[in-house]
């Protein structure tokens, strides 16, 4: 098997994946309509494939799912690129650990977000999963980097591997797209249950170093799959 | 093929559509037993098409839809059509770039609309679906010309494809059904979304001149299909 | 055919159709495990068919449901009535003109019941389906006709189908079983959008007069099925 | 048939049951991704069969549950046991009547924990299930019997099956897994409808003597299989 025959082979395993990982985000009710994109990096080439804008979950198929180069650019495929590309290229660019992105408006995450306000590290869940609170990037337009940059450099901050961008929505990145899916799923379980547990009353803070106890162990002990979670 | 044969076809297209579009009202959970309806303007004639009165979305057929004339009268159809026929004729009648309209009682616009309370542009989503806040038309009994003469003034100060008719619930309108429906599911989501953010605090406004960027770029440039966007 | 094989046909059909609306309260999310329960009675007999006790949604059969007397008595089925049976029967004594019960434990309705408070009618839909506030029963301990009546003399003072039991749940009558379920459906829907509204601010109340007027209307000229909505 | 054949097949049996109930925790929302967990005891051996770590609810099999020692040591498995192992094993050590434990970080019943609040008895189906309010148990971390302990002890205090662990989640223990799974669901319910009657007022509490009224006659006589309910 040639080089290049070994590149196809693994596009059309990434859109098998990057199109089937969509349904998690239906299945946990975390996008409506069109209103959100998983992306794989192409392993060792300036590539992604990356959800076609504008078109509905249910009528996703692998063929569907485009290619583009790490700055937007069409590649391969019949349809346009999400108009969100621009940012998941950018993070790829300045984040080679990162192999898997999502984006979505899921509705607890978002809600956190309009208000600019991090999610305070109060169960051990995000303690596990996000070492510490889940934190805010900034109000960003579409069209130009900032979007991307606002989540690299809020990134860089923290432990996390979601942020929230303000008035906006969720960005999860991992060391694979399904580990990036998993951390949408848990950042809107965890931002819906601190929202709650905060409407009528205060949660209280986990001790920093319990936090960091948590962490560690979750990071290295965890599940089944070593490297699901080798970007800790 | 004679004029009135394609006639025929292009409604019998139409209630195709309309039957399955209100799959996506339950899918969403806009709606509960019968409370909801899509219309589609039959093109170029003074006709619509509707779901029938009382019927369960479970039960509705192509066939079971109806067709009325611009004033509500039955056209075609064995059952009564929906007692919100008066109101989407109304609007077809003053509004001729309208061709899709759909009614929804979905729980946190209508809550929003109980309290007379318009729905804030502090999301991009807001920005790019609406175009500035989600606005509040009056109270209105039903019987009369005046529910459809709420949702067409309303609209006419606003760049938004849903209003929230005041103790009562959402009309949303597009240049198809589908995009009606497009509108009204996407109006749910920002009412939850800001409605939670609000909860606990005060979303933070998205500046005007912002909101006027994000509305332009998604008018002009989402999607695959150019036509579902033509109506802004 | 004897008039006892008319009998034994109509409680055949009775029972699957019992059976069959217990799916419509899983598929509004209006009960969970086993709590909850419709019933109907036996037109012309001092009798009633109704859910066994503790039997799950999904392994409920019509040969399940169980056929008990106006006393609550099992006359036939191979299970135990459910342990609400003495205040389904009650009603059936009471209020001649009912033919279907609801119980159900749903998440909003009963929160307003915890808090003894009606839900207020501030919605068109309130007004229509129940031409008013849905009124709160007093609390009352299982075991004798406290339910019961608690049911009778509450919605005697009132035009809805509906009852709030103070610290329980929801209690829905109908001219058949599933007229109250649609009075059930409808009563957890509207606790959650004015529930919803209340949570930021007021809901602005519907004057009596026009909350007259949507009664009226929707009782004389919605939907297909007139029997449907022969009982008010 | 042998001892050891008896003991073989009651383990696959287990297996089976813990394999399946693990779907009443994605159907009624306690889960996701797979952050929840169902254990049995094998009965008459120092072992459990128990929910593997890591792996998603969907691709769960009998053949993946893992059996351990009541010090969660693997014994029989092709995965490591759930990463709560070493708590179901201490609650099994220490409370001989209980062969079912049910984890999960339900929504609802781990915002009441995060504040560190107990459910008061507002509602009869509280005082049905659980006799009383649902206690907090203190917060533990991972890695050694302080969880098992912090549920044993909080539990002995209590009528309640379920114990709510300070910013973590709920534990449900039962006299079969199907019991503690009943009262995980019946955990969340309960934790939801006190919670929104919370968010608008004050929900009236159950008069301790009725509590004990509605405990006494809902643990002798509901429900078809007495030995659901034997462990009460």
């Amino acid at each position: 098997m040639t080089a290049v025959d070994e590149v196809r082979r693994t596009i059309e395993r990434l859109r098998r994946e990057v199109c089937d990982l969509h349904a998690e985000l239906t299945r946990y009710g975390l996008v409506v309509w069109t209103a959100g994109n998983v992306s794989a990096r192409v392993p060792g080439e300036d590539a992604l494939v990356i959800k076609p804008s504008g078109v509905a979950y249910d009528a996703l198929t692998p063929a569907a799912i485009v290619v583009t180069d790490l700055h937007g650019n069409l590649l391969d495929g019949d349809l346009s690129p999400s108009s969100d590309t621009a940012a998941h290229a950018y993070v790829y660019r300045h984040r080679p650990d990162v192999n898997g992105i999502v984006h979505t408006h899921s509705t607890y995450a978002t809600a956190w977000a309009a208000r600019g306000e991090p999610i305070p590290c109060t169960l051990t869940m995000i303690a596990d999963e996000f070492g510490g609170e889940i934190p805010v990037g900034p109000f960003a337009l579409i069209g130009d980097d900032s979007i991307g940059r606002g989540i690299v450099e809020t990134l860089a901050q923290s432990r996390s591997d979601a942020v929230l961008m303000r008035n906006h929505g969720v960005f999860a990145v991992g060391a694979s797209a399904k580990a990036a899916v998993k951390a949408a799923v848990m950042c809107e379980d965890v931002a819906r249950t601190v929202h709650i547990s905060r409407q009528i009353g205060e949660p209280v803070p986990i001790a920093p170093e319990d936090v960091d106890r948590l962490y560690a162990r979750y990071k290295n002990i965890y599940g089944q799959q070593a490297g699901e979670r080798e970007l800790r």
